[in-house]
């Protein structure tokens, strides 16, 4: 069993000041691990904050190569970690161990991703408009710009993926590519796992020479208001629910300097089965949708919540199926006790709305969750009931039937801003309701043909984001490596001398950038 | 004289169902002018946000090179405004004519500019990641990406840019190259400006055949709050006060659905002056920074408000000079009353603030601004004193003589966040003071060496932006090209059929779009 010290990270060092002890649990017994973890005084707090704006300056004005050698590092240490260390996390959480190898694999993935991004510069956005002296009726100065990171960053990883998401996650990776130091707020659900990653990322810091307060964690609950206060914070990344989400908003905004806030919140997903398709395999449609809703216990921000038909037979079957399907599955232990109550109580809801009917799933009890089928009324959609438009988090689906074109589109625009929307369609049905794309591009930062919306691929291309509730800001992504842009703001430098100019705008263009110069892309020096 | 309507602007129709009329005024005599406008009601403000709203789904699905014909037709329209018109914008706003027209003229510039942003096409943010079936141990889906404009946006215009940063304005060409329908908020300075430049740009709607609704203008004191409160909006762009901007901030961060606001607000622009060119050219120095501080009367948010300098022989002398110029400035007109008050009122507070000495400036009484000259304590810069900090809009700087470079640097760590910051030097200075760069980076937008803050070129690399209170969204510009990127999210297809897919996005490449292609940039098709 690993040595997990259970103290806060703070400018490279181990803090434990605070005198709250906490226990991490495990998620199968609900049981006290043997880890015991400090809660962070608010002094840590304000000292690991310290120690993120002390590394800023030299942090962000580091060759973007040699931030690339520190997240290649983290994910060297990343995938160094051992079967003790898996075993730790599964514990911790109650995921299988083939999901966390996984999710491991993932995680130092976009730590080497984000490396490439680097490497390739154009996050920088240089910019380079050359001075006009014998322009009419006035000259122009040279003007250059090039995007700097925002500042230190907040970030708030989510219980679901305690890898990829968490300590060493996506927003931690886009952080530091951006040049931002972060001051992570363990997980309450896997602080033995957090401290872990947190050390990973440390001896990866100091092997390659970064500056002490790069990276710094605390644990505790209640902290994270501390920290996203701190005056130092200039960003905040946020992985939950609604609700902790609105909050953090809410308090970065009343700040007497706000700052923005990237959250992640609530999704329901929306499956749009098309009728060619229902016609022609409803069945296996039925099986794959009944996987994508289990899959992971139900506890992805991109599980499949709601499944949209159009009424009549195809339809009736479909649900008959998936509700066998889903009534087969063998109870699953969620990441955590609080996870399963919210669980319960979001079946009690539906239960017991009017416009809802259970159509299958074994009785929740017990300390496994139970996968359900719903079906609610269309006009709960069209209406924007609360009850529709509410995540509920675990193995969950409520069927909605519509009875034409005009009432599905109805049904999509009484729905809030959403991270996925699938269409499941023969090409026939593709072309016949093309006119849902522009509809569903309003509502969601990604739409998906013929797949399922679990699965959240890293790469350029991917948007984990969407219109609110989905997140805070739709401008932004979670995964892939557009997350960057939400850590960096452009500089303008005018009539600069050329020694005084970062490299990425020197005219001899050192890091062999593609720059937008006069209005034109362009590569090679000036 | 041309007819002034002053009805409300809604989907391309005049409307003046409310009961209040405005009337414009002379800004030089206060006296009313013939020209009445009608305040808009609660249902025109409704209307004019559900007919952008109604427009959004034609106009961002226009392919870019017909938005760019309607940005064109545009800055025709305004070039094509007659000398009649230019009267009418010298009497509301006390500009001379000379200044308007080279304002008109940056006007249909930067509405030019766009229209070529929008013909190269980059701002789209094409990526795509190909489908790799055969990937080990899971297969990747095609996965493409592009932005698309975020919906309807309400514009609110600067006083001090009548035409620039108004109805036609940096924030309305924006938002209508990103594809969003404009409601502007008419600024009751300027109406009968407002109403004539609306009517360019309908004109210029209806001659290239752009949807209703994708321009409409309101009238009134007020209007702007169920503006930014209308569920259809779902951003902002605002010029204006710090109060102003910080209260539209707190709307919009309250709606049901919170939307991003860029306020550009408040901003005191250091100038720095290096020892060595106080030594070698102090005198010109004295008589180019008195020029900068009195364009335009003082009514520039990049007007040097604070101007720094190491204690010694050099400075006094440049003060003494500089005073001198300042003190034989003739009075000038404001834009309006309200200025000329807000003038006043922070001329008193400085007066009246016990470490503020007053050097130079006629006493201020009449009906013209006169320019002053103060000198602060450094202790105020360095202990964040309110007095400080506040913008005052006009001809009036503030000197602040520091003891040595700690000093210095004490001084612009105490500076809140900045549009600009000007570095006056020598290269022997500029190399000294090297360090003076990165601290200056963390402050402000953007950086001059050797020049003055006001006078902002419209271009690719121009930043007019900067951390708060400069502006409510540091990542954001409201001049320059980049602008765009604030009214834009991106939009994730996966396993898209080709036919489906936006034509930025298809393998074909229809628009010869420069594109991220699994990692590498491409030109060309698939």
């Amino acid at each position: 069993m690993p040595e997990i010290l259970g103290h806060n990270f703070i400018a490279g060092q181990r803090s434990a000041t605070g005198q709250q002890t906490l226990h991490s649990l495990d998620a199968s017994t609900g049981q006290a691990l043997p880890y015991r973890f400090t809660q962070a005084s608010e002094t840590e707090v304000d000292q690991a904050a310290r120690a993120a704006a002390a590394a800023f300056a030299e942090f962000r004005q580091l060759a973007p190569a040699r931030r690339a050698e520190f997240l290649d590092a983290i994910a060297d240490e990343l995938d160094e970690l051992d079967d003790s260390f898996v075993a730790i996390v599964c514990q911790e959480t109650a995921l299988p161990a083939a999901r966390i190898q996984g999710e491991r694999g993932r995680t130092s993935g976009q730590m080497r991703l984000f490396a490439q991004v680097l490497r390739r510069g154009d996050f920088l956005g240089a910019r380079i408009d050359q001075a006009l002296p014998q322009r009419q009726p006035l000259p122009r100065t040279d003007l250059r710009q090039m995007r700097i990171g925002v500042g230190p960053v907040a970030v708030f990883g989510a219980s679901n993926f305690p890898l990829a998401f968490s300590t060493a996650g996506g927003d931690t990776a886009a952080a530091l590519a951006a040049g931002c130091p972060v001051v992570f707020k363990a997980h309450s659900g896997h602080m033995a796992t957090a401290d872990q990653v947190a050390c990973a990322i440390v001896r990866a810091a100091e092997r390659t020479g970064m500056p002490k307060g790069v990276f710094n964690m605390v644990f505790g609950a209640g902290v994270g208001e501390w920290l996203v206060k701190h005056p130092a914070i200039q960003a905040v990344g946020f992985t939950g629910s609604l609700k902790g989400g609105d909050a953090l908003c809410r308090m970065a905004a009343e700040r007497p300097q706000p700052i923005p806030v990237f959250a992640e919140m609530s999704s329901i997903n929306p499956v749009i089965l098309l009728p060619g398709a229902l016609a022609k395999r409803g069945e296996t449609i039925a099986r794959e949708l009944a996987g994508s809703v289990c899959l992971g216990a139900g506890q992805f921000c991109t599980n499949p919540g709601l499944v949209i038909g159009l009424r009549g037979g195809a339809f009736d079957q479909l649900l008959a199926q998936l509700g066998q399907h889903l009534q087969q599955q063998p109870g699953q232990t969620l990441l955590n006790a609080g996870g399963l109550r919210s669980y319960e109580n979001g079946l009690t809801h539906l239960h017991a709305h009017a416009g809802v009917e259970h159509l299958a799933g074994e009785p929740q009890q017990g300390a496994e969750a139970r996968a359900q089928l719903f079906k609610a009324d269309a006009r709960l959609l069209i209406e924007s009931d609360s009850a529709l438009q509410e995540e509920v988090f675990g193995p969950t689906t409520v069927a909605v039937e519509v009875a034409d074109d005009a009432e599905l589109s109805a049904a999509l625009l009484g729905l809030r801003g959403q991270l996925t929307a699938t269409l499941i369609g023969e090409p026939q049905d593709l072309e016949a309701y093309a006119w849902l794309v522009p509809l569903l591009e309003e509502k969601v930062g990604r739409i998906l043909v013929n797949g399922y919306p679990t699965g959240v691929e890293v790469c350029d291309a991917m948007v984990h984001g969407g219109p609110y509730p989905a997140t805070s800001d739709a401008r932004g992504t979670s995964v892939g490596t557009l997350a960057i842009d939400r850590f960096l703001r452009p500089v303008c430098y005018q009539n600069y001398p050329q020694a005084l100019l970062p490299q990425a705008l020197q005219d001899a263009n050192p890091l062999g950038l593609r720059r937008l110069v006069d209005g034109q892309w362009h590569h090679g020096a000036l």
